[in-house]
């Protein structure tokens, strides 16, 4: 993508109203835009950051056996109304009325629509186990949104709901989402720790959340320090094997957030240099409710005795769009942010530091073909700005890479590449550099 | 994908409140399932269909110069009284209070909010010309939401908005999206007629409707037969250039809906051989208007003079759900869904004849593995159904070709490769199978 063809609309002035450093970035760097309180356009460059989390996810829950579906954004206050959930639900709900004056509501979760599709379509034992998720976006009418995208209205998130015919089934279920979960935030160099959680209007009786750690996070967290060494389960892992070792590893040890915590088990469990206390954001929560939904709402099978009997049910969200602000609080520096390479809206960003000059224009378009060619994401800065705030936009939005070209380097054919996470740059003819941001690309 | 692992919720009998064939198709063949009046769920293999025809829409409109974005779903009225449309819009409009007793609405359509995008960020005519778009869901709620996704009331659109210096700019920005979507239904496999239309509630000086022919079109139309015969611009057009020749040879040809019909007109200009009196579906519809909002909320930038100026606006929009349902209504017969390779589900079903058959299932597994190898999107029926009921389940899906494979044909090293839209079936070995399908898809 060309700069000068592209809509980038960073500022130069930090916004007063926004306190924390994803906020202030993501707005500083033109990745979103607000359109009302808690409600957020996202602009290009964010869309980009959104969809890359997105693809992560959705490749992590296909690999893990959930199917993708997608449920819509309004629903029916009848479905709420046979699970009692709708008077429950309290004024974070949106409440809609249509011009037939029947209630509509606007999803803050689809416990009561995946049900419904369920109990229309599946019969018999024999069609399950059976997980199926989306990635739509909800709202929740939050009485103070704050934080950006991290506490927005309309977000965006997964969520995932299986059907199994008995708790060991759904156990099964359960561990899937846990080590399923576990790789997508480490695919996206975050470090999430489970941590056991309460169960909140969704009910149930199991629950965990999914924390990284982080100054500005919302919560306080209490863990083992292990936490943070143990690796995440490895690519080709085999999800029809048992998983629970992966899930008692880490749920042997204590890890809490403040609603949960019992600091006296805290230090009766853990020695005290291996006791952390910090601040965390939650970026995925997993239920096992058993039948909550299925008796109230009718979703039975038959099974192998012929019997009907109701579905053990559990749900499984992570905050997608959420994601990218804590992916920032957990990536930045004074200049800008850094992004993983996963996620990273180009990967690499090409300066030509003087579109005037024909040799370095021309070489900056061959140096682009070459990239694009390699599969490599590009944003070429093209524009005729000076190469001060050039450099300062580059770090602004955080690619990993940089690729400066003026035409001072060229005359002894150079270019200058720039690692934004580590600040090191190097001079090197432009086939090197190609060379080296390919081999960047292969690895990940 | 295995069908043991997949959700697909086919139906046997013919809805019975289905009035068209898309409608009764997308249900039987599990595509959708009605959530409310108007609102749908979208199921695994209708929204495979759905991404698919997204990826075409993206494609095309960032090779027109188009940069997404991604607007929100509800939006602030307070935008909409600026315009003057909030009062204007009717009960189409979803109009919402949240708990701050605060005036949301469910965005319709998006002029209001990528103008006071625009108004925020752009300030200069050097910045010019930019085209803007999303795909995203929106709502209207019609008061006979009926014909399936065909008119619905949550409905996912792409909308673009194109902001210009001046009237000629304007007007190659029209021209630019006016090829792309010749391009876009032309890749889907649709004849779309590009038609003079009504501007309606956007407003505005110049509009096209395109329409494909189905008889169950909700609008009358009228058109040169030429236009039926004229190609879609090539892959690889230069949108720099003056596009202005592949609109006049379109608009020059007598075309109109009903609502623009003008009989004497017709049969002046159109010799009677040449009359095509028919009925259509609307799957796209652009729009120039000019300063209509841009005036009205103050989007101006600086000219090259100094003096600021009102930016010039179109906007255009593709009903990418509905033409989920278009798509059918062009491309079915007796025993169901037949889809152009392009937007189909998968590319091939795998019909294993007989599971319980060791040699079989094996021949299945390795052709599976091959198909997935070679980037074929493979749907695998390894179901215990008999096989008439897999035939029929296929035929109803509707993907480009089956494979079947079952004991018989192995002691012979063949299998059956069918071709859904012409019926035909051949023998042939697994090895020539693989070989034909692979060259299929490098073709597409």
């Amino acid at each position: 993508m060309k700069l000068s063809r592209y809509f980038l609309p960073t500022l130069k002035e930090t916004p007063s109203d926004a306190q924390i450093a994803s906020h202030r970035l993501m707005l500083r760097a033109g990745l979103i835009r607000q359109s009302a309180a808690g409600i957020y356009t996202w602009l290009p460059l964010g869309l980009r950051v959104l969809k890359n989390i997105e693809t992560i996810v959705r490749e992590e829950q296909g690999k893990a056996g959930a199917v993708e579906l997608l449920m819509p954004t309004l629903q029916s206050a009848d479905l709420w109304r046979e699970s009692g959930r709708y008077d429950d639900y309290g004024a974070e709900m949106l409440r809609i009325k249509d011009r037939g004056d029947r209630d509509l509501l606007y999803g803050p979760t689809n416990e009561e629509l995946i049900t419904d599709i369920f109990r229309g379509s599946v019969k018999s034992y024999k069609d399950l186990p059976l997980n199926l998720y989306h990635i739509q976006w909800k709202f929740r009418d939050e009485i103070r949104p704050r934080f950006g995208v991290m506490r927005g209205r309309e977000f965006l998130m997964k969520d995932a709901y299986s059907f199994d015919l008995d708790r060991e089934g759904a156990r099964r279920a359960y561990n899937k989402m846990f080590a399923a979960y576990l790789r997508t935030f480490d695919r996206m160099g975050l470090k999430a720790i489970p941590m056991a959680a309460d169960t909140g209007p969704i009910g149930g009786d199991m629950s965990h959340e999914f924390l990284i750690l982080a100054e500005t996070g919302e919560s306080e967290v209490f863990c083992h320090r292990t936490l943070l060494d143990l690796p995440a389960p490895p690519d080709g892992l085999d999800y029809d094997s048992d998983l629970s070792a992966i899930v008692d590893e880490r749920t042997a040890l204590y890890a809490a957030t403040d609603e949960m915590h019992d600091q006296s088990a805290f230090e009766a469990q853990v020695a005290e240099a291996d006791r952390i206390s910090a601040r965390g954001i939650e970026v995925g929560h997993i239920f096992f409710f058993g039948t909550k939904y299925s008796e109230a709402m009718g979703a039975t099978v038959q099974g192998p005795e012929g019997k009907l009997i109701p579905v053990e049910m559990g749900s499984y969200g992570i905050g997608v769009s959420r994601l990218a602000g804590a992916l920032i609080e957990a990536n930045h520096d004074k200049d800008g942010i850094i992004w993983p390479a996963s996620v990273a809206p180009f990967d690499v960003g090409l300066v030509n530091l003087k579109p005037g000059d024909a040799a370095t224009s021309a070489k900056c378009d061959d140096l682009y073909e070459q990239l694009k060619t390699a599969g490599i994401e590009v944003l070429c800065d093209d524009t005729d700005e000076r190469a001060g705030a050039k450099f300062s936009r580059m770090d602004l939005i955080g690619l990993p890479h940089q690729l400066i070209v003026g035409p001072r380097g060229l005359e002894k054919n150079t270019v200058e590449l720039k690692d934004r996470r580590t600040g090191e740059r190097q001079e090197l003819s432009p086939e090197a550099a190609i060379n080296f941001l390919t081999s960047q690309k292969e690895r990940a």
